[in-house]
């Protein structure tokens, strides 16, 4: 099921050192029957992406040979193989950036983010999908129904970062919610527990900027960390239950400060999830954890049905991500896309093309 | 269902500031027809009985008036209400000494160790078991087979810690278990784990001779922490698997190089049970937290069916606590064996009386 | 905290062999610190009043003395012990009206349905709630707030039938749930599991004037059952995978052409949760349980939790229950309310009084 | 890492219409970087081949071409791929039967018995394992420790099956099973319960000869279904709690008075598991299923980590096969086999080789 399409592809590449350049590379071609050849049409910039830019490195994966950027894409079909769950030419879909082996004993038993044989798009020596043509195969493309944009479909990625975070919360129905951080995760990590339900979303952030957005994402509260002096002050600050606290915290922020106040602030019984990378060691009020019965889980990108349920969440409106994206570059651009990052203006900037 | 017993209700009282004197104080009635009074026959001491004798508080407990200690007790009814499961005078028990308020949502919903009323033995400003008659409602009150000893029926407290930690750390078929300290409940942690079906029961400790008294209690490799450099070097001292580690790490220890190893040696997904009290802070590697996704859990106390597990474990024998008791005191002198625990002589040291 | 009420307790009363008639009855008093006494403002009918009314038994429970009726009651604190959780006289309350022992293994871990001590209203010998003053412990009273009216908290009941049903289905966020029967409770359930994220709810009834609710409901799909010729053809209709089909099924009928078609149209994995009572004995399709590894479950009342969210799910209109009490009735009226259910008259019948 | 083999495939071919014959078919050769081609050593008899031979179907499943039985298997491996998870030529192992596609839902969610593509040895067209040489992916061969004979490897797919129904149970610990049927699947299913820990197995059969090797595999308790009369009847005899009951059922006999008797004689909150086929369609006491709130279960073949756990407790002995196989044939006299299972003589039946 090949189609015609350019015969370029175009990419991004990220040298040692953190030089950029655009190079001509060539285009995959589909090898297995599961395979499928996506044109990129939307990618967003995490901040992974910028700090392999920066830093060269992270935790312990690190840039030492050139690496083609970007995890966060969307794109269309131009080619699959012959076993490709009924993708064609022409569906939009959102890519999944990691391959697993599928059958280590992860994989096989429903963890399949904790493989060992993991290749994740844009971490060393992966590519990443800042170039015209990606291939991967059918299970990490997701067909975007027709009310999801391509420009919504790059948002999938970080989407499902939050569907995860929040379904290692436990079921929130009900629930009050305490997320640190009002990036762009902690902001759909918000959206996302007020569509599991949860009867009290808190967002907690420096920038009041931030938690204006946040009350546009689902916040039904909201809290500027410097207001706070304790778990006791934030009580009082957003109405949690002055007697037991949250049921479950959410950290998009990586801060000591709110690691400190969000095990403060948990009832107990309740559940900490703390998403995405933070410093290698923090400060942990042990004690507490171990009066309460708390839980604290390490969230780590995403897995089975994670992607479906985004998909689902924003195809149905549950989730509505407009507004999220205020910044987008042409690929031509692209460094002005990791610039506007670094400068932390707006909340999500989308790379388009290449062109 | 009342008998005859004697007329003296002797305690030991600690007193704010540290002394210790023995009082008469009065015989509880039987006033609900849940009450069961117990004689108390054999009480083990307790890190805690240690702790408020010597400090005086802890964590936000503090003896302000006079307090009797104990709470690990076994006993024989003397008296009952009319409603009390069956429990009749010279039935030999096991006290759970904590009476929990049964009608909040924590005790509703089958967590009842964090009812914020609970009122448990021996944490100020409830009194303790250390004294001839007990009085607690029939739920906690567990009747103890034949074949399980008054003496080993005070064990029954530690070893539903043990249970309570060790079901938090999920299912334990086949999996390599690592178990930080050997001190009781370390040691009760080990043969509950080598109950539970782990393949591989590793217990850590810097003292050679508890690691010798663990390899009777289940551990099946031992290993001295000031021989440990490292996860790897722990993954190769006592054959753990080199590419994943450990599935289960439970820290009986409080001890900061155990957290930074346990969350070190675990394998991804795998689960690190915080067993009771450590220190209020302690440094915590989060990034590997969350690489790993590891779920992190303090365990406190006991909760539904802790207790009867125990006993089931016991009078199966697939527990076998014999040689764990390494030194009884009469009541009369209970302050040697105070003394006793803080020289840290043998294991467990218990009293038994009043006479 | 007492308050002045009227002094008469007037009740309606059903006799062995069918009889009602209106009695006065003592007005219960606050014995307890715990007891909560609350004048009865509206009571909804449920089929299994209507049954002891006309077959004087159901199940193992037979009406061989007076009994009163009812047990879906909200209704105005009048009085309370010392010790009632903050409720005063007039708070606006629905009646959770089974009381529990507290105390059992059941209670004790968190499935105080299951007591074997409980004593539920309405059910023998246990007098309901159709009468003037009704009393309970403070842990079956939740304070309604101010937007939900007292007619709307008489719906807590059967909605907290459908909130245990829909949670024994386990996460529906984004699932496809198929729901047979569209009186109150399957309506109800249509609702919930709206509001607790499916995807796709259809609802299954043969009568179409049911369906046309349903879909006011959070029913996203209708069937008549007379138009499904086995589980292909219930796939075509309302669009379920033709490979796959259902995550979960809720059986609010009790009819056997629809358990069969129920796990008929399971995917593989599924979850069927048969809501209430249903025939002593069905024939059920065994072979494709085992072959699909479908988990059944029976529901029962309901649980820890499920008020309060049922309360959450009204007070924060995440589920509308505007319309679906299509008949009142003053309580001198009670028996035309009784014969208005038995005629099949709209949805749900709510007797209001005594006045 | 190919090594010499000898040069002939001998398969024993079942035909339509129930004919066997001899044939000698191609060796298959490593494909795959993954795959693993093992010598055949010994295979169990199971009732499905049986079911093929004598009925020609089973289930949707009918033999429509000539088809190789047999799915019970141990063996030598002889080549492997390059990335066989570091099995080599002369490693012992056992096979696990069923290759699923690895890439659909339910292989990435970790319920791959589930998978609609799975190729499963002996199920129509899938030919099985009766020959000298198969070839499976090296996720699908378990290497068998030292202890562990290639007799005793042949056991570990049923018992892979009882640990599959085990674990469906939920935690044994100290709980009292019931098992109904005592073949080679309920005797497993009575080792495997005995070793997590319940406190209570009982078993249940017609035939006396079956309950007192029963006695020898786990059973704490026997009872001929004869002698049952009602569930009442069944507590007494075996001194299960007469308030409440079994907390678990294991059904492996598929007859509708264990079905029956089951299900009364569980306890509220109490779990059924189905192990494996039974008719179609039965009698289903759903009242009581309600009542009681019970959860009932198939359970279809195992899944992510039965295989490991299975040889985990062959390994440590925690379950002792030793007497398990009654019977013995050379694969030349593989008919014997079929016909001895027939005749229900003895417990399993094995065949060893081709030779």
């Amino acid at each position: 099921m090949a189609s015609t399409h350019p015969e370029i592809n175009r990419a991004l590449v990220l040298h040692p050192g953190g030089a950029f350049n655009y190079q001509d590379i060539p285009i995959p071609t589909i090898e297995s029957d599961r395979d499928v050849l996506v044109r990129i049409v939307a990618t967003g910039l995490c901040g992974s992406d910028i700090h392999y830019w920066q830093h060269g490195k992270l935790g312990r994966y690190e840039v030492t040979q050139p690496l083609i950027l970007g995890h966060e894409s969307s794109g269309v079909v131009v080619a699959t193989g012959s076993n490709a769950d009924g993708l064609k030419p022409g569906d939009h879909v959102a890519v999944e950036p990691g391959i697993s082996c599928n059958v280590c004993s992860y994989c096989r038993s429903g963890r399949y983010n904790l493989c060992r044989s993991m290749r994740f798009a844009a971490t060393p020596p992966v590519d990443g999908t800042l170039c015209t043509f990606y291939r991967v195969p059918a299970q990490c493309c997701f067909k975007l129904p027709e009310n999801i944009s391509l420009r919504d479909g790059a948002l999938v990625e970080p989407l499902a970062v939050a569907v995860h975070a929040c379904r290692l919360g436990g079921d929130l129905q009900d629930r009050a919610v305490v997320i640190f951080g009002a990036g762009p995760v902690g902001l759909l990590c918000c959206a996302v527990a007020a569509a599991f339900g949860a009867s009290k979303v808190v967002a907690v952030d420096v920038v009041e900027e931030r938690l204006s957005v946040a009350r546009q994402y689902g916040a039904t509260h909201t809290c500027r960390m410097q207001d706070v002096e304790g778990a006791e002050s934030m009580k009082n600050l957003v109405g949690l239950d002055a007697d037991t606290g949250a049921d479950v915290v959410l950290d998009a922020s990586g801060a000591q400060p709110c690691l400190t106040c969000g095990i403060e602030v948990l009832a107990p019984g309740g559940t900490f999830v703390q998403v995405g990378l933070g410093k290698p060691a923090m400060e942990f009020p042990i004690g507490m954890v171990c009066d309460k019965e708390i839980v604290f889980k390490g969230s780590f990108r995403y897995g089975p049905g994670d992607y479906k349920l985004a998909i689902g969440l924003l195809g149905s409106k549950r989730v509505d991500v407009d507004g999220l994206v205020t910044h987008t570059f042409t690929f031509s651009k692209a460094q002005e896309a990791f610039q506007n990052v670094v400068s932390r203006n707006g909340i999500k900037s989308v790379i388009f093309g290449p062109e």
